[in-house]
């Protein structure tokens, strides 16, 4: 053999061998340590994939859900039509064909609040005789065969006490503190009257707390058409002939001062668990409330004697308004008290929640919850059911993909029906308190969609810093609902914008309050939160909420032919709530920005420089120390993100993706503190919880600068201005601690 | 070419193409994915390394440690001294040769108490004229020349208030509140008297509280030698010719009620926290409080005049304990009284932590903690200066496998030296206050060896059930000091056992109290913890503890003589400490076994059934959701055993066994509910809070219900049986949710 053909054979050898070697290394999966499951640790967001999900996200299908399911009848927390839509949900998430991996109803015992079947509650208007001359509606009118009927619950102001009070009418604008206050600086004597109020201003709970502190009796609550309707209020001019709310509608609502179930705070509402005495309880109206429509408000109102109330004071029901007390003496109801009958029942009721779940492939112990309550006042069709029709059309088409096997996310999905929210955000809370842990360390993220259409002119989203990011390029990759071909993002910035120090121009994310059930979430777990929704355009309407909210006019007719005639507002929030869903779940590295949060905190920071710095330098307070945590935050922040390029830059390792997924999951967590806030319940979340101190700063600081600013140096409320400045500068540093390298202290 | 040999080309291409596939596969970690450190995912606790760590643990380096630099001196919290040795670990773990990744040194600003120099602390027998016959010694007997100086602080009770009162004696036993009681009832007049009280029984603070509850005016307190000596007493029978307490020996201690920094709970002392105003905090003792000698407690002792004392309340002074009031008429101290001047200043102190890292290969993120506090009353050879040469022979070990490169562990070791335990585990806690979230989210288990040899019997373990297991494990592989050939855990089963349902015998873990710094990590942050010791053999000595605890004599000739020659029990310690820790941190699967909860939820369930179950059932309470909850508990246990066990023997996935090991790390995180106790300062776990009521039960339901047993039915007191119930119940039912499959609820 001559050595040019060994050579040749070795060569040509070599080359297979290395040909072999380059197989087996590259073309292999390692046969020696395989995925116990099919999945790769490194599956990442599959822009296809998200693509035809997108696509799928049916216009029809979500009317369909609303039309022919979810607000055909009144379904109140607990009824049994409610029952029957958790029948429904499990229907539909146990398909074999579109449903999830796994569905299950769990139903808490809760304490509710209905007016009585046989005692109706009622307002009058009664003569110096004892004799009934004027009599409010006990239901709205009927105007399209959907307002009658047994399962129409009547309005009411939920946990309101029974009682018959009975006493001269005033006018209290919207019963907030500064309300009161104003009546007696004008010398009217409050004691035992009826207090009439709108609603807006403040809570609903509050009007009442408010004027029982000024010994009012009894408290009415109306909605102004000056508040909802842009002034309209001819029969005529409202639903349903446009979307206006029609002159007998009445907000029903909750009048619970806080969350939750009121017997079982921070406890699971079990049938076993311990429950507070019902008649100990905090937090319910103090005296009777009702609500009425403002036909029956404008025949009380534009009767009151007295003098003229103030002119921001005024409305839109075509009289001047006075302030009584009581009614005038030239007219109907001279010499006239007015009598209120509330005859409210608490109640313990199962409610339930239903969940499913699609177990993640890769990291299913990281869990993305998206929810949205089912319980409605009446027939619900925006509030929530607009929400549920979404949830369903998004769990439908995930679920078939799922089926399918095109398909299964990296972290599970847990989708959430919650129960009795209208209440007080029970279903959910109760949820977070029987899975704290197991929640709070795992959940990466709860994404709310409650009412999801409220008008169809833009997007609308609140949520924590961290979502921004997420909800911006969902945002940028849907196309705006309506002609033209703007992105939602493009269209949402021309509504709702801000200039940010480091991006420019964006859209602006609201901040979440308490208003549906991200509120356990964010303020009690610590978890990053959001909420999604379509709504209006503030230049045409300055509508408080849409028209009939709460009303026996939120009918599927309503959001048919007036809110989002042919759904594609819905549809678009469906892409936008789902795009957020499959890149939480499903990227490989959390799309949480948790470098957002410098700009929050910075911008808290500059406001107590600005407008509380020289009064906490009077009384030897520094904000030094927060100076510098609000600092360390920004340089731990900028850092993690020179670490998150490098790690995208570079090989890939499982476990160093899950710890920075892990840090940025975590991050919220590090600003709660459950001491916080003692008198607050739920709220343990230092940056949001709520602010009723004027300067847009740290709640805590916020508030307690509030309460101390006429005190005396050295005064309790002082020493609690620097417990929370502590608390605070702890926060920020323990939060900048959890951003540092991982091996660092 | 013929057809075979193109074949036989075709084959042997084949053959090498095929080799080079296996290579390929098998020879070269996967280079697309390679990890980004040269650690590889699977890394597991390397046996030989281990093996190698316990043969360098070095007694004489250990003695070493001890004599040459930790007990040379006195190094009271915060003094010049604890200063220095702060510096010496700085220099230890920054060794180049021997050190650990990194090291640093942290102060805080923590409020201290102290015996003034000027005026100090004075207790005195006053004659009917007011002079003085007799003084108590103000320092111990400079028996060893190291008793003597000003670096040995005089004996005192830290936190007692100042004051000088003065009144007749009596004898109080152990001042608890059933001593007193007993007092009362045998007709004693307290108001205004001295109560001479022996230390034990309750708790330092308590003796104050409780006297003054009776209208004491002021305590003195002494240690029996029966309690401390087994009787002996006599100065050639005592230190330093014995182990025995010689009889000027004083104990010290703290006398604050809770743990941490009295004027910052719930925040990190930094300089600029905000504190409590020292005048308003609450858990310092009420009324001046002294310890002294027993020679000069027989001196007051055998003098006093009144009836005997209870068999139990006699002692072993060589008299008959008479209960007073004031000194018998035939005495030297006819008609005198006894006067204390008690001259403690409160003083804001800087107090520092030292920590020392080491990051870990694979999971940086994943924390072993081992610490013990540094500061002494003394020279504190014993208490904690035994613990702290353990400490640096371990780091040193560790250290210097580190910096040659030989290892590295899978997880981080965070070794730290904590300041100012003495004074009320300060250190410890205001670390745990500083990090709360990190630490509570990445700590996988704190060791805590404070005095690592009281005696050289046998080892002593206390910690949570899943540590029991890992105990085990290092225990049966380290040969018991001393001849035989037995294990430490084979030695240990002799002492220490219990009958385990499921294991039969073994040695029997004890549970946490609040005595060390592993109090604010179990406690507070919901860690698993454990403290390790070598101790004493029950069947020799009845002391309550070793007899020269927080006395001038503990010093390093002490210990050389009389606990351990021949440091061999420390190197023990060391070896079964060090060989837990390194399973914590480098074991692939978590040695944590979280299924041995379930043995102490059976007990706890069985105690409350057969203690209190017919009680709660006479008030209508029912134990039946317990009893479901423990049934949770177990099966969901039961299911994760056969979870791991079939993960060990699958192929390996780097991102299941992460989320199994955070299953197990984060278990005990489940039992905490900060809304259980709210009464007590950082207690938040619901199995191991104190427990006051006798039933050895679940802690708040077993105090509940001894506070509602004589209270009527439907009292307060009851409704807090039931909110303790359900605390119980849900925690429980939480913890086992977090052992199911990750992806159900």
């Amino acid at each position: 053999m001559q050595w040019v053909k060994v050579l040749g054979g070795v060569v040509g050898a070599a080359a297979l061998l290395g040909l072999g070697i380059i197989l087996g290394h590259f073309a292999i999966p390692k046969g020696a340590n395989p995925p116990a499951s099919s999945a790769s640790v490194s599956q990442d967001l599959d822009p296809e994939i998200l693509e035809t999900i997108m696509k799928q996200l049916d216009a029809s299908r979500i009317r369909e859900n609303l039309s022919r399911e979810l607000s055909r009848e009144p379904h109140l927390a607990s009824s049994p039509q409610d029952e029957a839509l958790v029948q429904l949900l499990l229907r539909r998430w146990q398909d074999p064909e579109s449903g999830l991996d796994s569905a299950g109803a769990s139903a808490y015992e809760v304490l509710l609040s209905f007016p009585s079947r046989e005692q109706p509650n009622r307002v009058a208007v009664v003569g110096p005789t004892g004799d009934i001359v004027y009599s409010c509606r006990q239901s709205e009118e009927n105007l399209t065969g959907e307002q009658g009927g047994p399962d129409v619950v009547p309005p009411y102001a939920a946990y309101a006490p029974s009682g018959t009070p009975q006493g001269l009418l005033v006018y209290a604008n919207r019963g907030s503190e500064e309300d009161f206050q104003e009546l007696q600086a004008r010398g009217i004597q409050l004691n035992g009257t009826i207090a009439l109020t709108r609603y807006g201003g403040v809570g609903r709970g509050a009007k009442a707390v408010n004027a029982a502190k000024h010994q009012v009796a009894g408290v009415l609550v109306y909605t102004d058409p000056a508040d909802i309707n842009d002034g309209q209020s001819l029969p005529n001019e409202t639903f349903p002939h446009s979307w206006h709310l029609p002159p007998s509608g009445v907000e029903r609502g909750s009048y619970y001062e806080y969350f939750g179930d009121p017997l079982t705070p921070y406890l699971p509402a079990n049938p076993s668990s311990f429950r507070l005495d019902p008649a100990t309880v905090s937090g319910f109206p103090p005296i009777p409330i009702q609500p009425i429509g403002f036909e029956d408000a404008k025949v009380l109102l534009c009767n009151l004697q007295g003098t003229s109330a103030l002119a921001a004071w005024q409305g839109a029901l075509g009289c001047d308004y006075k302030l009584g007390p009581g009614f005038k003496p030239d007219g109907p109801f001279a010499g006239s008290q007015v009598n209120m009958s509330v005859h409210n029942r608490l109640e313990l009721r199962n409610s339930s929640n239903v969940l499913g779940i699609i177990r993640g492939a890769v990291e299913p112990d990281r869990y993305v919850l998206y929810g949205n309550h089912r319980d409605s006042w009446v027939h619900g069709a925006v509030d929530p059911s607009s929400g549920t029709a979404v949830l369903l059309e998004l769990s439908r088409v995930l679920g078939t993909l799922l089926k399918k096997g095109t398909w299964r996310p990296r972290r599970s999905i847990m989708f959430a029906s919650w129960g009795a929210e209208e209440f007080g955000l029970i279903g959910s809370t109760e949820f977070t308190e029987e899975f704290f842990n197991k929640l709070q360390e795992r959940t990466v993220a709860y994404i709310n969609v409650d009412i999801s259409v409220f008008a169809n002119a833009t997007l609308r989203a609140q949520g924590t810093p961290p979502v921004q990011s997420v909800i911006f390029s969902a945002a940028k990759q849907i196309p705006a609902p309506g002609p033209g071909s703007l992105s939602i993002y493009d269209n949402w910035i021309q509504y709702f914008n801000r200039s940010s120090p480091v991006y420019g121009l964006v859209p602006s994310l609201g901040s979440l309050g308490a208003g549906s059930d991200y509120a356990p979430f964010i303020h009690f777990l610590g978890i990053s939160s959001m909420d999604i929704a379509y709504t209006y355009d503030r230049s045409k309407t300055s509508a408080r909420i849409y028209p009939t909210y709460h009303t026996a006019f939120d009918t599927f007719g309503y959001v048919d032919k007036f809110v989002d005639p042919g759904f594609s507002s819905h549809q678009a929030v469906a892409r936008t709530a789902g795009n957020v869903l499959l890149r939480l779940s499903d990227s490989l590295f959390l799309p949480l920005n948790v470098s957002d949060y410098s700009e929050t905190l910075r911008k808290f920071l500059q406001a107590a420089q600005q407008d509380l710095g020289a009064l906490l330098e009077q009384h030897s307070i520094s904000l030094g120390p927060l100076v510098t945590a609000v600092e360390k935050f920004e340089g731990a922040a900028v850092a993690l993100g020179q670490h998150i390029s490098a790690l995208q830059k570079g090989t890939f390792d499982p476990l160093q993706v899950r710890m920075l997924n892990d840090q940025l999951m975590l991050l919220e967590r590090a600003f709660l503190n459950p001491k916080a806030f003692p008198e607050e319940r739920y709220y343990s979340h230092v940056l949001w919880a709520p602010r009723t101190g004027s300067v847009a700063t740290f709640p805590g600081l916020a508030n307690a600068c509030s309460r101390a600013m006429n005190t005396d140096p050295g005064s309790a409320a002082w020493a609690e201005v620097q417990r929370q400045l502590s608390i605070v500068v702890v926060a920020l540093e323990g939060a900048a601690a959890t951003l540092r390298p991982v091996a660092d202290l």
